[in-house]
């Protein structure tokens, strides 16, 4: 089923996703972690090119999918438009994350090549196994975290002290980068998918705002996609809860951007309603990181 | 692997769930499901007479839990002083149910009667498929809604009208039951058991205060147990995070009443720190409704 090379980058990819997890404990913006990253994201890529594509049946305006596709298994939807095969962008995106020059690139090339990073580790974990959604979802941890630690030059704390006066409390969280004195915090969480489990997000930027204050942490979301497929009929549809969104970002707490891989046009056009929900595509960040963080 | 009588037994449970999902739906309060999850309970407990009991390695002080045992199968953990096979429990709590005089029970006896109905569901459920938590979770939630509405003599609701200005929202929530004008309403979310999703509670519930104003919605948690066991070593342990109950309620939203089936002594002692959580057996809603809800 699988051919004599694609073993050999399978092995590779598996095994520096291996050694990603134990070096990026230490620090998130090592270049060694980005260097794992890209080879992981080259073995997965290389993989996959003698994968077929399976086309889908698309119920998503605008957006084209295909799933790749070994003997009987094949993967998640992938966008086509934003997923890329070619080495060129793979490279200079990891040229620029080690150079820290991410902000000079285009921001549609940036979200292009994480869409390809991110989804071409987890095509492959599709390939392998079913169902197996904690690897993936921890390289996607690994890769967010590690561009936005480059990006700050920080390294990121994953549990924040709550003041609670009789007996010292720590709560665990996502991704905390402290940026220092009189200057904003970040709150990251990342989802490869949101659906209903998205209310833990606002309800942790809730406890981070009671007791740090409203405004001391910038919550900030980076989720890949919100596709689904049905593996019977092959239609790919988008999951979308915009007016549960609107619910708890009025009553709960504020989050300041939403970033997708794959925006849903229906989340973007929260941009445009009361409460304002500011949603997009990833690669923004890289150019309005500055403005944001003051 | 299954004697013939047990093979009618769960017959007869299994067409009875099927039935309850439909008729509970019509009217949570009606007799007609007290009759379904009597009927269920009897042919559940019956089914588990002729299993073995294998006995487990409790680490949790000072209770003792056995599973049922069905050639290569056996249940989750189950609480051997709460566990009542005892057809005259299950006779006098169901008569009390369907005569409104639940009140009238030692709250010790409803609790014990209310985990022996629960707990011989989800027993039968696991030795008929593993996994499967969906049913046992839907069957507790009917279990628990049902003995709301008949204490409470209203039905339901799963959802809520959002006030938002500009057009019309309502929000899926859990249970919802609207006492009337100058009377509090309540919010009851059931869980076999809570972990780390818990935190969905606390945010419905701020949702709730924030739309309603703070107060105006009891929250009500219902669950059954917080046990987790290891299926090679036999040992029961209890998962419990007092230290984030106890951010949420300070920082996210206050739940009035916690009600298990079967107690985690570390929530109980949630009852004497700052901020006190009202930790109760579930047993005890039905001596302390009156004043709860007044």
């Amino acid at each position: 089923m699988v051919k004599p090379k694609n073993t050999a980058q399978l092995a590779k990819a598996l095994a520096l996703y291996k050694q990603l997890a134990k070096t990026i404990r230490h620090d998130f913006k090592a270049n060694a972690v980005s260097g794992a990253l890209r080879g992981i994201a080259e073995a997965s890529l290389d993989f996959l090119t003698t994968a077929a594509r399976k086309p889908l049946i698309s119920q998503i305006a605008g957006k084209s999918y295909f799933a790749f596709e070994i003997g009987d298994r094949f993967t998640r939807p992938i966008n086509e438009s934003l997923f890329s095969g070619k080495e060129t962008l793979i490279h200079s995106f990891f040229d620029a994350v080690q150079n820290n020059t991410l902000g000079n690139l285009p921001a549609e090339e940036i979200t292009k090549a994480c869409y390809s990073v991110a989804m071409s580790f987890c095509a492959l974990s599709d390939l392998l196994s079913k169902g197996d959604q904690k690897t993936p979802g921890t390289f996607f941890e690994y890769l967010i975290g590690h561009l936005f630690a480059k990006q700050i030059g920080l390294n990121p704390r994953e549990e924040v002290e709550v003041l609670s006066l009789d007996r010292p409390q720590t709560l665990p969280t996502d991704f905390i980068f402290d940026l220092g004195i009189d200057k904003p915090k970040i709150h990251l969480p990342t989802k490869l998918s949101t659906r209903e489990r998205v209310i833990q997000v606002w309800a942790h930027q809730r406890v981070l705002d009671g007791v740090y204050g409203t405004g001391r942490f910038l919550g900030i979301l980076v989720c890949l996609t919100e596709t689904k497929m049905d593996r019977n009929t092959l239609q790919v549809i988008e999951i979308c809860l915009p007016g549960q969104w609107r619910v708890y970002q009025m009553f709960i707490a504020q989050m300041t951007r939403i970033y997708y891989l794959d925006v849903p046009k229906i989340y973007a056009d929260l941009n445009s309603v009361f409460p304002k929900i500011h949603v997009a595509p990833f690669g923004d960040f890289f150019t309005e990181c500055e403005t944001l963080l003051g």
